[in-house]
This record gives C-alpha cells, sequence and structure tokens, in this order.
C-alpha cells in the first residue's frame, strides 16, 4: 500500500487532512474509490485509509488503525562522519531502510569533504530519509542532524545509549559477532536482552585516525571490527545496522 | 597497502610482471623504494612486494608469500534480477565488499529494465567488482555473468550450492535468523556447519512473481523474510550477504 506521513494536528477523528504535495501525489495514482492507502503519524501508528473529498481539499477517511510493523524493537542511533559526493546520500538511504533510529554527522580528522553549507547538506539529507521511510515501511522519519567536535560526538553517543560501537578497519582481533552475541540474546541461548539502544560509530573515507581511536577506548567504548575486507566508508553502517537487527531479531 | 591483480602466467618465481595499466598507475603513487604493496594472483594467494625495474618495464620483485586474508569460509553466489540505473553497479560493488564469490544477473517477469546489449552489461558490471576487489582486500575478483531463464536459474542455484535461499518480500514468516541459525553453528551452540557454500536468490524493483516464488518453492528451496521494512531491490543481496557472513563467523 501507498505511504504517507501526516503530522499529528492534521489528523482529526476519522480524517487526515494531506498535505498539498500529498494531494497531488495521490490523485497522480488514480486510486480506486476501495482503494486503500496507509498514512502514518510518525510515531509509530499507521491509519489505513480511503480517500474523501471536502471543500478543504483532499482528505484520508480513516478505516482502521494499526501499530506501524516497520520499527525495530533497538534504537539505533548512527553517527557518520562527513564523506564526498553521493556517500553520504547513500549511507542515509541504507541506514533507514535497515531501520535506523537517528543519524548524525560529525567532522573528523580525516574528513575531505565537509560541506560548505551544512544545514543545506542536512536538509538534502532529511529528505532522503523521508523518501525512504515512506517506500520501506517505517513509523517514523529517521531524523538527520549535524553534531559538534568529535569528543563531544563520542560523550554524546556513550551518554545517549546502552550500548555504543566504534567501527575502526584496523581492528583485527573484537569482531562484531563477539559483542553482539554478548548483548543480544540469540535464540537457542539464554542472554542478556537489557540493551534497547546502540550507538554507532563510523570513520570518513581515510579512517580514523589513531588519537580518536584512543578517545573513544578512553570513554570504554569497544573497537570493533566489520571483518577482514576493508569496507567503503559509506557501506560501514549498513553493514553495521544489518548485523543489530539481525543480531536482535529485528530483521 | 595497495594492491594489485595479477595473472598466473605473469608470475615467474621470485617477480611478478605487471600490467601496462598496473605499472601506470603504480607510477602515479611515487612509491619509496623500501615501499610495499601486494600482488594477488586472484586465487586467494598474496604476494608482498617492493618496486623493481627490468629491461621489459615494471616488475614487482616477491619479498613474502601469504594467503589472502579477504575470503570469506563460505562460498556465496548471488543471483541478481536485472534492474534499472546503477542499481545494478551498486548491488556488484556492495556483494563484492560483502564476500561475494560470484554474481549471476537474470532475468524475472517483473524485470523493467534488461538491457539491449548483455555482454556490454556484463562487462561493466566485470570492472566494477574488480576495481571494488582491488580496493576491499579480496583475494579473487569475483565473477559476473548472465544466466538464462529463471527455472534454469533456479536449478542451477540448487545444483551449486549447499544450501539455497530465495528473498521475497511479502514472506513474512521464515526469517533469515532462523534459516541461517540451523545451518551456521553460533559461538555459544553446537550447530550444523556442514554448509559450505549458499546461493542467494534475490528479485527486480516490482519483486517476483507468484508463480516465480511457486517455482522456487517447488523445489524445497526456503522463500525467506528480510524482515518488515521493505528493502530497495539493489539493498536486499548486500544484506542478505551480510547476515550470511555474520552468521558463519566470516564478519
Amino acid at each position: 500500500m501507498t505511504r504517507f506521513f501526516a503530522e499529528a494536528q492534521n489528523i482529526h477523528g476519522d480524517s487526515i487532512h494531506l498535505s498539498a504535495e500529498d494531494s497531488k501525489h495521490i490523485r497522480t495514482l488514480r486510486l480506486r474509490p476501495d482503494e486503500q492507502f496507509v498514512v502514518c503519524d510518525g510515531n509509530g501508528t499507521d491509519y489505513i485509509c480511503r480517500l474523501g473529498e471536502r471543500d478543504d481539499g483532499t482528505v484520508a477517511e480513516i478505516k482502521e488503525k494499526r501499530k506501524s510493523v516497520g520499527e525495530p524493537t533497538v534504537i539505533a542511533k548512527v553517527y557518520i562522519a562527513y564523506q564526498k559526493g553521493d556517500r553520504l546520500d547513500f549511507a542515509v538511504q541504507k541506514s533507514v531502510e535497515l531501520g535506523v533510529h537517528e543519524i548524525i554527522l560529525f567532522e573528523s580528522d580525516r574528513c575531505i569533504a565537509v560541506p560548505n553549507d551544512i544545514p543545506k547538506k542536512i536538509a538534502r539529507l532529511q529528505r532522503i530519509s523521508y523518501e525512504t521511510a515512506k517506500l520501506c515501511n517505517r513509523g517514523i522519519i529517521p531524523t538527520v542532524s549535524a553534531s559538534g567536535a568529535f569528543t563531544a560526538v563520542v560523550d554524546e553517543a556513550v551518554n545517549g545509549s546502552d550500548l555504543t560501537l566504534f567501527f575502526y578497519e584496523a581492528e583485527d582481533q573484537l569482531h562484531i559477532k563477539d559483542v553482539l552475541e554478548k548483548h543480544f540474546s540469540s535464540s537457542c541461548c539464554t542472554g542478556n536482552n537489557a540493551v534497547k539502544s546502540v550507538s554507532i560509530i563510523t570513520g570518513p573515507e581515510g579512517g580514523f585516525e589513531p588519537h580518536e581511536v584512543d578517545t573513544a577506548r578512553a570513554r570504554n567504548i569497544p573497537i570493533v571490527s566489520l571483518g577482514p575486507r576493508i569496507l567503503r566508508s559509506e557501506t560501514a553502517p549498513p553493514v553495521a545496522l544489518t548485523t543489530i537487527m539481525y543480531q536482535s531479531g529485528n530483521l
């Protein structure tokens, strides 16, 4: 079913007022009168609707209310270092497909492409998050924002989640599976499922500087490998998210 | 270390003759005389080399021979339905990063973009595989090829591997984790690790037709979900590969 998002103030009793953009889109779909679509409140609730017309524009008539199925039980925040060209577009799109809750961009020492106009970049990436969330069944629109200095990012990650993971391509001892199996129960083992939120930190094209790794280590953040193949900088976030969603039973 | 591939016939005793393209590339790197680089035979062996000059061109002087670390213990073949634009470029690049062994393209009922010139498309994707393999530490260059009709693909997949998985977005009962945990041992459980090769089959933008799902089911191929979020067609292959590499201890 085609999916739209609506703000809470546009949901009134048994109908939802659609935005001008969505009204235009829905007309191009040429829905049959009995055809259903979904309007999500962006807060984990889906409204199954049919099309109605009122004097003040196109409305969605609510037929049924359901919990969105696309939201994972684990809250995943991804801290991604600025990267060149369309790499960030990719990282954001794939992270939203894989159930990320929030994306935070930051500058690290080896970043070669910090945008001149950060608010413009954020707006573009937020739009990608919105478009992707519509297509992939999400119950929220993951937010994209920019953070401050690297040390602030590390502190924010640790303070804002139950588990923080720092991915470093030169690490070859601590594997992601070892860490996640310890924190999420497997279907055949008794484990500790107290982890409700995970933050992951991934670097730019050239990777992290050793002193940045030391900063993370000093805060007791596990420094983790994603395997012996060197992943491109934009590939690491969705791969890390896939392993978290897999191990926590959200895939 | 910078990585090159060389054909077996160019590896002679203690030196390797580099191709014209690689010789040109290596000169642009301005390596110091003592700086090392890797030449891989594309068959799982890395040669650690230094630069040398001979009358017949640039040669790599072999200093050490090692097993490539980038090859997983499980042989993964990915059957990908033709897709629009750069989606296949993406699927190939990410699959190579994630350790795929072989990529086979095929046509399914809902494919909206079968290339007019398939050999040209394959050549382009093979080049992407080669470039990615160099950058991500692979010990082989995964091959890209085209297969025949859908039924032939399904038979080929089943006959050519220990386990075949068919990914279907409308499936909501059988989850990838349930299937993989049954076939690969977990670090804390005794499992069956007899699976040495896995084939995965993923569909085009519009998904598979129900009769294609039935064809796979009739051959006892598990029809598997990749979770409640709808993944884009180009995202499914790398996500499926990530779960296989994770569960089999190759990440």
